[in-house]
Order: structure tokens, then C-alpha cells, then sequence
């Protein structure tokens, strides 16, 4: 079964999966997929997948069948269950737990489109709309900490074989570490100046203009200040709040619109590069945050997109130090199209 | 000029360099690099490189000619440099520093070799005398804080066109991220037991086994606890230190003998993956550690090795959470040779 472990130096949770590939021989890589046809993904191959967990449909259609929009399964090979107990242990001084949690993938499209720059407006609103019931329905588990959706597009990537536009939803029983450091950095920003660092991320890059890359309807696009990687983009909504999944309508609307046209840019500019994007939320069960701050002022969501242009070497992992090749002012220039 | 910038959420440091690739045409992968004869790593084509900083050489040899055993030079491309100032500098809410530093390159051996594991004992013994001169040498600095010693071996680790075995040196003015949480962790450990946890884990690996690969000559090699990636290996000096430079020439000598070894096992037995190595050592100016503990008593130096089998998904960058895919305790057996 698998297991969580956490590393007893600096508090790394780590899944110790035993249901995945193990011995050396299985890590050589299988770049090719399945073609068209014969894609697991696509609409009329729903019995290839584990049972849906939500979907949007059209009117009439029967779960497990065809007429969907967007799709929610369990993962194949998944590494977190909600069957598992979440029991604790220590052995000598380490500390492990119990895997219990989901993994989830949110089938973007009934077609064969790899990119999800590629879908439709509409359809980019569907699958977040699939995030945020996603993230509503876990929520109400207790023993669930925290929701990362997050997408691996192209093999450098993590994307996987298939070339079928999707996302994944993973659903944990700890805070992860980057969530807490995002929490700690925002709250000691907030004691001293009594204001959200986010907002005022936003508001200095509205100033300055120089790294803004889009600036549509509440939305917010920039190369940020220190990026690890050349041409990251963040996305922000201007209007603060802290929970991905309390978007409002219009909202969920206009950064669907936004999403398209970033990743269409990072596609049509970049040579379509691998990428990933995280979404960045606030955890369900809110830790106590001390007398002058909550995590509703002080912490605000936002999704942090990664294209895949250089590769990630032994200096970054050993330090949390990164190169980035390119400023982030002429980056932004770029996406911007600027002549 | 490339500038260290801070992320005003975190506190990560990133360098930006603007004498690298920039656009997006220069990220196009060029895997073939030059063959032997042309390398410009092997004796007789000193004037190849910059000016070296140090080297160890036979009797009669003058620098920058043939005839050394170990060459450290300056990058062709530094980031860091020692020439540039240290100016610090606000802009709005954000931090930026220059890029004073030092960017070294240690050419570990005069012959066209590119795995370190089929150097012999004796010359991988010079490269950890080089690594011990240069952090000597650059904690005289005062504007330097730590040196980050690491290698980048094939390419999907970062280690460049040329075939040519080498190490990277990096000499920082700030501490870095991952530094600080390994200091803050074992100072927090210290306050608690009174005990260093580096030590606690090498008993407690030591008393159940299971994840040890060797332990020879007051040199322990383990399978962490808690690894991020499959066959993740830890190096550890049995006896309490926490400055890799203060190695005596007795350790230096095992030392080198038990990273061959496991060097060695990581080509034979898992195909000669591409693989990074790290130096863990604890930084020159010591940061107050309150009443109960120093760095000398609760920090222990370290080398963390990481073969690249698995590529590394947006779920990792988002959260600081891995999955690993192959228990610790058969990566262990398997390095080990058991039946």
C-alpha cells in the first residue's frame, strides 16, 4: 500500500508509491501513444476509463456513455484512495501516514485535441467548472486537507502518452510544503503591512507595466518579478480572494478567455513547448493564523503556468536556487507581442 | 548585468542572467557535443577555457599547459561574478542584489572520461582536495555566504553537450532557500532532543538496515527515508561535522573511495542514467542560533545523490511534494547487490 513519509529534516511529505513503476527496467521511456482511434480518452471509449465521478453532459445522456462535455475519473494508477484509512505511525523518529486522499483526472475534451489552448472558450469554462465542484465535493471530506489541480502537457512535461488534452486533481491529507510557505510568506507580509502581498504584487505590476502581459476583464497576466523559469506567467484575479473554487460565474468566464489566449500565446510564440500549470488555493481547513491576520485577507489564489524550455538541473534541486535565462521584462514584451 | 531577485511571497532567490539564451529560438536542444580531439576539456587544450584558478599538477608543469591532474576555471558563461558589486536595491516591494559571486568549473580529469565513476580513487581524492581549496579560498570573501558545490552528469541532467567529466562551483552572497530549511529544521530538531538529526538518522538507519547501501570506513551511504526520486542516495560522514571542507585527508581518501562505489553501482545497475550530485555543507557566516544550539552541534554536511529516471511533473514545481515511485527499502537491496 502506499504510504506518506515525511522527511525529518525539513518536513517533506513524500508519496512512496508501490503501485507504479519500480525496477530499473521500468523507466525506460515510451514516447509513442496511442493515435486517434484508439485514444482511451475520447468520447465512445468511456468503458477504457474507471467509472466517472462527475461529468457535464448533454441533456439525456447516461454517465459512462457518450454526450459529455468534460469528465472526472479516478486516476488508473492511483496514489492517493478515499478507501484508504488515514492511520498515523512513527517509526524511530520518522512519521508516516496512511495514503489516503484522491487522484483524479479531468478529461478536458470528448475530441482528440492535445493542446487546451485548443478548446473552445466554453469548453475551458466547463473544465473549470469541473475544478470547482471537484474541490466542493472534496472539501466535505474531513480528512482532506488540500486539492492541487494541476496540468502536465507534453512528455517533457510529465504528460504522459496519451495526446489527449486533460488535467489532474489530486486531493491530500497534509499541507504540502509550498502551500505552507506561500501561507507563512503571505501572513508575515500582512502582520507587518496590513495588506495582502498578492494585491499588492498587482498593483505594482499595473504600475510598472513592463512584465503585464494581459489585462482583461478582472483578470491579470504577468511574468512575475523572480521567475524560475523563462516566460512563466502568472494569473491573478484583480479582485481579491483566497478560494479558487468560490469563482463567480463571470468570472470562471473571463479566465477561461484569459487561460486561452496565455496558452495560445506560449503555443504560437514558443514553438508549442511543453508546460504545466498549478492552481494556487487556500487550504480547506484554515490554521489558526494569530490576531491580526486570517487566511481570507491575506492569501489570494492564482494559477502559475510553467513552459518547459530548459531543463531543471542538480543546482536547483539541492537549493531552491534558479537560473532564469531570460528577463522577465522581455519576456512579457514577447507575449505581448510587442514589435 | 545579471541581478539576484528575491520573490517577495516565498523569500526564493533567483538569478537573472541576461548573457545566456534568451529568446525563445535559443532554447532549441543541441544534444551532439564535440567528440575527443576536440573536446575543450582535455589536456593540451588549456587555452581553451578561461584561466585556471586552481589546479593540481605534476612537478615542472606551469599553469594553463598540459601536465595537472585537476583544473578548476571560471565558467565561459558566469552568473556570479567577483568582479561585480554588491549593491543592494528596493524597487516598490521587491528586492534585488547584484550578482557578486563566483561561477567555477572543476575539470576532473585530463583524459576524455564522463562518468566520475571510472575515474580512479586516487583522482576523484584530487577533485575533493579542489572542492575543499575553493571553498577555503572563497569563505575569505566577506561578501560571499555559501559555496554550492554540485555536478550535472548527462544531458537530461543539465550536463551539457561536452562528454567531459566535470563539477560546478557557485559561490553565493545570500543563503539559499533549501539551505536555510535544512539549518532551520535541525536547529529545531536540536532544541527539542539535544541531538544532531543527521547523527539520529545514521543510528537509526544503521540499527534497522533496510536502507543502507554501504558502510565502509566511517562512510555511510543510505536510500532516504523519505526520497523525492527512485534510487536517491545519501552519503553521510559517520562522525559529527558540519563543514565538508574540514575533511581530514584520512575521510578524503574513503570518501572517495565510497562515491566511486556508489557512482559505479548507480552506471551498473541502472543503466547509466543520467545523475546529479549535491554537497550539502553548512554556510561560512553563521547565523545566530539562540541559546541552545550552534551549527557546529546540529548540522551534519551531506551529499545528496539524484539519478534521473523519472522526468519531473508540475505537481512537484507547485508543491514541494514528490512521488516516488519505488519504495526506499528495495532501492536499498537493489543498490546493495541482494539476491
Amino acid at each position: 500500500m502506499p504510504q506518506l513519509r515525511k522527511d525529518p529534516i525539513i518536513g517533506r511529505w513524500v508519496i512512496i508509491s508501490t503501485e507504479r513503476a519500480k525496477r530499473p527496467c521500468d523507466f525506460k521511456p515510451v514516447q509513442s501513444g496511442p493515435v486517434e482511434g484508439e485514444c482511451p480518452f475520447c468520447e465512445g471509449k468511456e468503458d477504457h476509463t474507471p467509472q466517472e465521478i462527475f461529468a457535464i453532459r448533454k441533456e439525456g445522456s447516461s454517465p459512462n456513455k457518450p454526450g459529455w462535455k468534460v469528465r472526472v475519473v479516478s486516476s488508473i494508477a492511483p496514489f492517493l484512495r478515499l478507501d484508504t484509512e488515514l492511520w498515523r505511525k512513527g517509526i524511530g523518529l520518522y512519521d508516516l501516514i496512511g495514503a489516503r486522499g484522491s487522484h483524479e483526472v479531468v478529461i478536458e475534451t470528448p475530441q482528440h485535441i492535445a493542446n487546451m489552448c485548443d478548446l473552445e472558450v466554453s469548453q475551458i469554462e466547463d473544465v473549470l467548472t469541473a475544478y470547482v465542484e471537484r474541490i466542493n465535493s472534496l472539501s466535505k471530506d474531513d480528512k482532506i486537507k488540500y486539492v492541487l489541480i494541476f496540468k502536465n502537457y507534453g512528455w517533457e512535461a510529465g504528460g504522459g502518452r496519451v495526446k489527449h488534452s486533460r488535467s489532474q486533481i489530486i486531493a491530500t491529507p497534509v499541507n504540502l510544503k509550498r502551500v505552507k510557505e506561500e501561507l507563512e510568506g503571505s501572513k508575515r507580509y500582512y502582520d507587518y503591512h496590513e495588506r495582502c502581498v498578492f494585491c499588492d504584487i498587482i498593483r505594482e505590476e499595473l504600475d510598472l507595466g513592463e512584465r503585464v502581459v494581459l489585462d482583461r476583464d478582472g483578470i491579470l497576466a504577468v511574468v512575475p518579478f523572480a521567475p524560475r523559469f523563462p516566460f512563466e506567467v502568472w494569473i491573478f484575479p484583480k479582485k481579491h480572494s483566497p478560494d479558487f473554487y468560490k469563482l463567480t460565474p463571470e468570472e470562471k468566464k473571463n479566465l477561461a478567455s484569459v487561460l486561452k489566449e496565455i496558452l495560445s500565446r506560449i503555443k504560437n510564440l514558443l514553438n508549442d513547448p511543453p508546460y504545466n500549470y498549478v492552481i494556487h488555493t487556500a487550504p480547506f481547513r484554515r490554521e489558526h493564523r494569530g490576531y491580526w491576520t486570517t487566511i481570507e485577507e491575506d492569501y489570494h489564489w492564482h494559477i502559475e503556468i510553467i513552459p518547459r524550455l530548459t531543463r531543471v538541473a542538480g543546482f536547483e534541486w539541492g537549493t531552491g536556487f534558479y537560473i532564469c535565462p531570460t528577463p522577465p521584462e522581455e519576456a512579457a514584451k514577447y507575449l505581448r507581442g510587442d514589435k
